[in-house]
């Protein structure tokens, strides 16, 4: 049995989970703020048999990978001028994960 | 020394924490949801010795195992109808818990 | 890779994670409460190479250690009574830490 710690953007969060518990992995989501990545991230525990590992990892890194995203803002960025929609790119996602050996397992 | 990590129900996870410290484990709670139990559970971190383990288990077990409890609905399932209230069994509780090898432990 | 798992009191996690992202280690913050330290505490998580950690926790005793601060009550222990400003010494502070052996690290 492995614990995977797992910190993620938490715009991602929700998709990971969801697409883990389809797969039957079952993941706990921690409130976490700050650090490893930009500001608004989620922690999540996922406890995985050994040989199912790189299924979840796999499932993460879809799901949460770095990743260019283009976005047209809505708004002009200096009010008076004539606005036209410029689309930019902008980067999101981003995971950490840490996969730990666990000494025992029990459910009850 | 071990770090436990259990996730148990809200509702259990203040029993468990009182009798964790009534024996004299330390134990830290993080708000969390969804997951491994249905919603609303809580993780709690809890250090002890590796001979104490068994003893933070036993006390796990007891304050949060998956059981039936008897519940009396106090509000007619439709409303209209003469109500006579009828006891429902509900499965409350289940905690998922494991058990890390700490490398270091300091204190400070 | 290690993972470091460190409870503060909430008025030092802060200035402990703003030290450690001063020298590179980024820290990501969970909610908690109560428990290993008095009411009001911090989880952090920190990612760090096994020949960092004795960087992370010098930084972690600096910033968090259980010490003594001289405190002068702004109001008066009994109202009514003339009031002169006495200086209490009080403790604050304290970290409890574990790190812990990371299986497998991945970053996306
Ligand atoms: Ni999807
Ligand atoms: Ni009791
Ligand atoms: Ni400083």
């Amino acid at each position: 049995m492995k614990l995977v710690v797992a910190i993620l953007q938490d715009k991602d969060a929700q998709h990971a989970i969801s697409e883990l518990n389809r797969r039957g992995f079952r993941a706990t989501k921690l409130a976490s703020t700050g650090g490893f990545l930009r500001e608004g991230n989620t922690t999540i525990l996922i406890g995985v048999d050994e040989k199912e590992v790189e299924h979840v990892l796999s499932v993460l890194r879809r799901t949460s990978s770095l990743r260019k995203e283009t976005l047209t803002p809505q708004t002009p960025a200096h009010s008076g001028e004539p606005y036209v929609p410029f689309p930019v790119e902008v980067t999101v996602g981003g995971a950490t994960v840490f996969v730990l050996d666990v000494d025992r397992y029990e459910k009850f």
